[in-house]
C-alpha cells in the first residue's frame, strides 16, 4: 500500500559526490554509463527494426530509470502494479499500459488513471474482463483502451491465439461497443524465453511468439477487425530480436536496463553490460571453516537463483575463485571455490561487488539505488513499491 | 537507506474498519489475536523459566510489534540493522542490542545511538572489534556495552567458545579498559535449529548451545571475569525451551510473533498459531492447463521455501487440495494436488489466504501490514527497511 515511513536520521542525499567505497553497505549501486548504454542499445535495436519501445518499468520502478528508458519522452511504458501506475502518472508519465489482466476491484483506480492520462491502457484476457469494462464506461467521451492478452506458449495469463474464444473475444471487443471499449492491440509476454539454454533457443521462442501474434492479427484483419498494435516482450527476446519482430508495432522488455547474472547466462547481454551490483563489505574472517562473512544477506539480494545451482544468487565481481555459499537475513557466507581462501586478499572492511542473479528481485529489496560514474555517487534513484 | 517515497494517492488508513475481503490484494494481513497470543505465550514461557525476553524485531521491524513483544515496556530488543536501531530509538525504545558484529564503518552511528540511549549494546567477535571500540571511547563517561558473540555450532558470526581465543578475548574486554568497554554478556544464535527435523532435534541443539554458553561463562567466573548476562536465540529453541535454558539470563527469539509454515514444519508452533497471511485474489481461470492465477507473486511472498520442495513458498489456507506451483513477480499459479481443479469453488475475485514459508522474508516485501480482528482491519503496522 504506502511506501512506508522514512525514519532516516540522515538522508541518502549526503552520499551524493562520495566515492563508492564510502557508501554504507549493503548498497544497491548502478553504473551510470552501463545503464545509459543498455537504454540506448535497446532503443537503437528497436529503431533499426522500426519498432516502438515500451519499456516495462517493473525491474527498477523509478522515474529516473523510466525517463532514461523512454529517451526522455516519458511516454509509453508498461507497469506491473497499480502502485506503479499511480507513481508514474504522478511523475509526469503518460501512455501507461497496466500489464496485468484487469479485475473488478482495480476498476476505480483504473478509471482514475484513465481520466488523468491521455492514454491509460489495460489488458483483457476473458469475456468477463471485457464485460466489466463495458458495464463501467468512462465519463467524458473517453474510451477504455484495451490490449487483448495472448498466451503464445508462456502459460501464465492470456488466451491462446489458436483458441476459437480468442477470435470471439477480439470480435466482441471490436464490434461490441467501440465508443466504450476500443481494441488497441494484442499483447504477448514470452516469459518462456527464461527456460532457454542459449540464444538460438531464445530466438526460436521469440519467432514462434511473433508468428503466433502476427497470424492472429492477420485473422483479425481478414475479418475487418481493427487492431492497430501488436507487442511482445521479455528481455531475452528483445536483446537478440529475430527479423520477424519488425512486423510487430512495439516491444516491452524491462530487465535490460540493468541486466543481471541470469541474463548473462541466457546470452541476453555480455557480462560487462550488467549495470547492477550490491556493494558489500567483509565483516569477519572465520579461518577454521575457511569462510568469510559479508554484510549482504537475502534482505539485500533476495534468494532468487538459489535453486539454480552455482553460482547461486550472485557472482562476486572480479573474483571467480570465490563463491557465495549461504545467505541469512543480513549475512552472506563466502568461500573459495577450491577451498583455499586467501584471507589476506580480503581484509575486514574491504568491499566486494555482488552481481545479482535476478535484478528485479534484488532491486525490490532496496529503498534507494546509488548511481555512480567515475567512482563517485552521481544520482539517487527512488523506487516505488507496494500495490 | 531511506524508506522510499510515499506515492499513494490514497492512504492505507482508509482501510481501517473495512472488512478484510475488501482489502486491495496482495495484502499482508496479521491476525491480532494470534499475534497477541504468540507474544503472551513467549513472555509466559520466559517468566516460567526466570528468563528475560529480548525480542528480536527483524521479522516485523515495526514499533507496534515490538511494543507488543516487550509487553509495552519498549525496553530490551535486538535489531539486525542500524536502520532498525535508529527507527526503534526514535520510536521510544531503549536497551537496544545491535545483533551484528560491530564494524569500523558502523561506529559513528553506533556512537550516536549509545549517546542517545540509556543502553545501546553491541556484539564483538574478534580482537579487532574490541580494539576499534577501545580506540573510540564514548564521551561523557559512557561505556560501550558489548556482548561477546559465540558460535556454538551455528557456523556464522561468532568465536567458538572452545577456541582459546574466546577466553583471551573475554579477558581482554573485561580487563582491558572497563571504563571504555564493558562486557555485558555472551550471546549465541542457534540458527542451526532450522536444520532440524523435529522438536527433540531442536532441543538437542538448544541444550548443546546452552551448555556451551554456560560452560564458557563458568570459565569466565572462575577467572573472576564479570559477565552478568548470557543469551541464546532462535524461535525454534525458544518455542520448546529445555530446562537448562533457565540458567541463562535472557533469550532473543524474533520470528515467533508471526510464526510461519517453516516454524510449523519444525514443530515450533501449531498451525493455528501462525498469525501471518498474504491475502490474494483469483484473477483468472485457465482450464486448458488446469490452473488458476492469483495476484500474489514473489513480490508479495518472496521465493523463500522454493528449494525446499512442496508445499513450496506458501500453503493455501483451508485448501490442502490446492498448491502454489509457480510464482512470477506479480502472478501466482495454483493447481489442484490431484490435477482436478474445481474452478467453480474458486470464482474470479474470490480471496485466498496464503500461509508463507518464511515470515521474515514475506514481511520484508510489504510496506504496510493490515492487522485484523473480527474480520475487520483494526490496525496498520508500518515497518522500517533499508540499512
Amino acid at each position: 500500500m504506502d511506501a512506508g515511513m522514512d525514519t532516516r536520521t540522515d538522508s541518502p542525499r549526503r552520499w551524493l559526490g562520495a566515492p563508492l567505497e564510502q557508501l554504507p553497505t549493503p548498497a544497491l549501486i548502478l553504473d551510470q554509463a552501463k545503464v545509459r548504454g543498455n537504454a540506448e542499445r535497446m532503443r537503437e535495436r528497436c529503431r533499426a527494426l522500426g519498432l516502438r519501445l515500451r519499456p516495462h518499468v517493473k525491474t527498477h520502478k523509478t522515474l529516473e530509470g523510466a525517463a532514461l528508458a523512454t529517451g526522455g519522452t516519458r511516454r509509453g511504458i508498461a507497469v506491473s502494479t497499480l502502485a506503479e501506475g499511480r507513481f508514474f502518472a504522478a511523475g509526469g508519465f503518460d501512455d501507461i499500459l497496466y500489464a496485468f489482466p484487469a479485475q473488478e476491484w482495480h476498476l476505480p483506480e483504473c478509471a482514475a488513471l484513465a481520466r488523468q492520462l491521455q492514454a491509460f491502457q489495460l489488458l483483457v484476457d476473458s469475456p468477463r474482463g471485457l464485460e466489466l469494462l463495458r458495464q463501467n464506461p468512462l465519463p467524458g467521451g473517453k474510451r477504455w483502451l484495451v490490449w487483448l492478452k495472448l498466451d503464445c506458449g508462456n502459460g501464465r495469463a492470456g488466451i491462446r491465439p489458436t483458441d476459437p474464444e480468442a477470435l470471439e473475444l477480439a470480435r466482441a471487443i471490436a464490434r461490441g461497443c467501440p465508443e466504450v471499449v476500443t481494441l488497441a492491440g494484442v499483447y504477448a509476454h514470452c516469459g518462456n524465453t527464461y527456460g532457454c539454454g542459449d540464444i538460438p533457443a531464445v530466438q526460436d521462442v521469440a519467432r514462434d511468439t511473433t508468428k503466433a501474434v502476427l497470424a492472429f492479427v492477420t485473422r483479425l484483419r481478414q475479418e475487418g477487425i481493427p487492431c492497430p498494435e501488436a507487442t511482445i516482450g521479455s528481455t531475452p527476446s528483445c536483446s537478440h530480436p529475430v527479423p520477424e519482430m519488425s512486423q510487430l508495432t512495439e516491444v516491452h522488455p524491462g530487465n535490460y536496463l540493468f541486466y543481471d547474472l541470469q541474463q548473462t547466462q541466457l546470452g541476453s547481454c555480455r557480462p560487462e553490460e550488467v549495470a547492477i551490483r550490491v556493494l558489500t563489505r567483509v565483516v569477519g574472517h572465520y579461518p577454521h571453516r575457511r569462510q568469510l562473512l559479508v554484510d549482504c544477506g537475502w534482505a539485500a539480494l533476495s534468494l532468487h537463483g538459489r535453486d539454480r545451482g552455482p553460482p547461486g544468487c550472485a557472482a562476486i565481481e572480479g573474483h571467480p575463485q570465490l563463491r557465495l555459499v549461504g545467505l541469512t537475513q543480513e549475512h552472506g557466507q563466502v568461500e573459495a571455490v577450491d577451498g583455499e581462501l586467501d584471507f589476506q586478499r580480503f581484509p575486514v572492511g574491504s568491499t566486494l561487488a555482488l552481481i545479482p542473479y535476478h535484478a528485479c528481485a534484488t532491486a525490490a529489496m532496496h529503498p534507494v539505488y546509488f548511481v555512480h560514474a567515475g567512482g563517485k555517487v552521481v544520482e539517487l534513484w527512488h523506487p516505488t513499491r507496494g500495490w
